[in-house]
């Protein structure tokens, strides 16, 4: 069983989510928020109307209704759309809570997630910014590693929020030692099988030192991790490495810095790029993409994307079975 | 009427030309080369037979046969497909200087090129290492820009062959203010409206200072710009400039360093990004591989770029004429 968070309920999160459900099996999803927002959202998504179905502990789902578990929601009578609140904000997290704390206990494979709203969250008095970091609160985890993805190019990053010349300076024997092992680990509790390959920094990798030495560290932790049984090459141009990937290639890419694996994803299919958190006890998927409070409300927000990451919960989710 | 240049006999350059032309009317290309090594490849490329018309220098193209300027070529009873040689070096520099030549009196309206193989080049003694020097020195242009393009995304780049570290130095106002109106003015050339983008070099174009304030010398560039006239925004965050560029928004992007641009369309369509070379008195397109001499003479190189390349050529050909 998958859960799927509504995230909040001013954004277009919940109707994203149930025109997506349209789709699939809903006896597969477990749908975590307010049922009077999910109901409210199925009139606004234009879906055909179904039934709720309102689970209890044992989440036994039925086919061809909306399976939610009601963890409570803003009151309906004074709800706008578009609009921060305490309300809402306290309403998403508590959402997204009952979630991991079901995923922990193992009654769900993992959690997918729709978008929440940051000013709402610190109205709500939440002390996190993100779902990441609640994440990583709920489940105890100190390092969790985000994975990009879209069709089968997955893409890591050895850095993120940080400078470019930052980022060029985080290029170290040591951090490649302490990334490679953890991605190719992480993406063998996930099914995934094949060669890990981790990007070149520089234009050609540098050409042999012509333009820029980064890459010898990065050869340096490749031979080492080689030599300690892993499927790992690198370093590969960039220019060429997530083309391999997409083509089957690689299992995956670890990138060097933020835009590197943001241009390959979003350049390649904007709309279909997700977020996986992994590294936890709990595995999140999630769109990429924010509550859209402009559009919020008028049934005109785009599912492709909470569609890509139901389709990749699901494809993972066989994989999955108790290995995280 | 527009030039193909076969490139090194012994690669797959005219393999690749006689395939592509298949897809088009002949008679709108003159194909520089030697007129027994085109023979040859019409059996390898497993092409129709069609007539060889070989043209004088008034360039009277006929339709449905493949019209050749005969630059002369290696020996043919000597000749081997995938081995350097001066002879076969010296006869593609030779087609490249005729075609362009033609082009410069005005006969042609631009020049594309198969792969030239840089030892045979050197072999024969040619003072250039590739067909940018040998365009620059036959044009007498100092300074060529190159722009890649994969259907409607153009990309030029602020810097190339520099290390990472070293392209982020590369991006000040001074050399921004060069290259904006350089790029702004190549594409009014073309034929090419819209307005054009120039990419953020962090993450988030660095949010405001927090990682990375290269961006302020990119707005003080962008704002300048406007103020003289030019259509131009920025610095738009990477991760979506090269897909709103993909959609219509931009007329083509500036990318800020090698692999910014290279990611971008190698990873968005590998195999349909051409080279387009601008700022001299001829146009030059090209395919973005090289000779493939492990392949060469074998019957199975990929003529997708080499479409691709005929097709822009043919697309901005109307755009061109007289503004070179």
């Amino acid at each position: 069983m998958i859960a799927i968070t509504i995230g909040d309920a001013a954004g277009i999160g919940p109707e994203i989510v149930l025109k997506a459900l349209e789709r699939f099996d809903t006896s597969r999803f477990v749908v975590y928020g307010g049922a009077d927002v999910v109901r409210k959202a199925m009139g606004i998504a234009g879906v055909p109307s179904r039934d709720v179905n309102l689970l209890d502990g044992n989440l036994a789902t039925v086919k061809g209704v909306i399976n939610v578990f009601d963890t409570g929601g803003p009151d309906m009578s004074s709800f706008r759309y578009g609009v921060e609140s305490a309300e809402c904000g306290q309403a998403a997290y508590d959402c997204i809570a009952r979630a991991v704390a079901d995923a922990m206990a193992g009654r769900l494979s993992c959690v997918c997630t729709a978008p929440l709203n940051k000013v709402s969250l610190r109205l709500a008095g939440i002390p996190h910014i993100g779902h990441t970091e609640i994440f990583a609160s709920l489940t105890g985890c100190d390092d969790p590693l985000t994975m990009f993805q879209v069709y089968d190019l997955r893409v890591f990053f050895l850095s993120r929020h940080v400078s470019l010349v930052e980022a060029c300076r985080m290029v170290t024997y040591g951090r490649l030692m302490d990334y490679i092992p953890r991605c190719i680990r992480e993406l063998e509790k996930l099914g995934v099988k094949g060669t890990f390959a981790v990007a070149g920094l520089n234009p050609h990798c540098g050409e042999h030192g012509l333009f820029g030495d980064e890459e010898r560290c990065i050869e340096a932790a490749v031979s080492q991790c080689r030599s300690r049984g892993l499927d790992v090459v690198g370093p590969v141009g960039a220019d060429s490495v997530f083309h391999q990937c997409l083509k089957g290639r690689y299992s995956a890419v670890l990138s060097l810095y933020h835009d590197q694996g943001h241009i390959a994803t979003k350049t390649y299919d904007f709309d279909r790029t997700i977020s996986v958190t992994l590294g936890m006890k709990v595995l999140r998927l999630s769109v990429d993409h924010g509550t859209a409070f402009d559009i919020a409300g008028k049934g005109m927000a785009d599912e492709t994307g909470m569609v890509e990451t139901l389709s990749h919960a699901l494809a993972y989710e066989d994989g999955l079975s108790g290995r995280l």
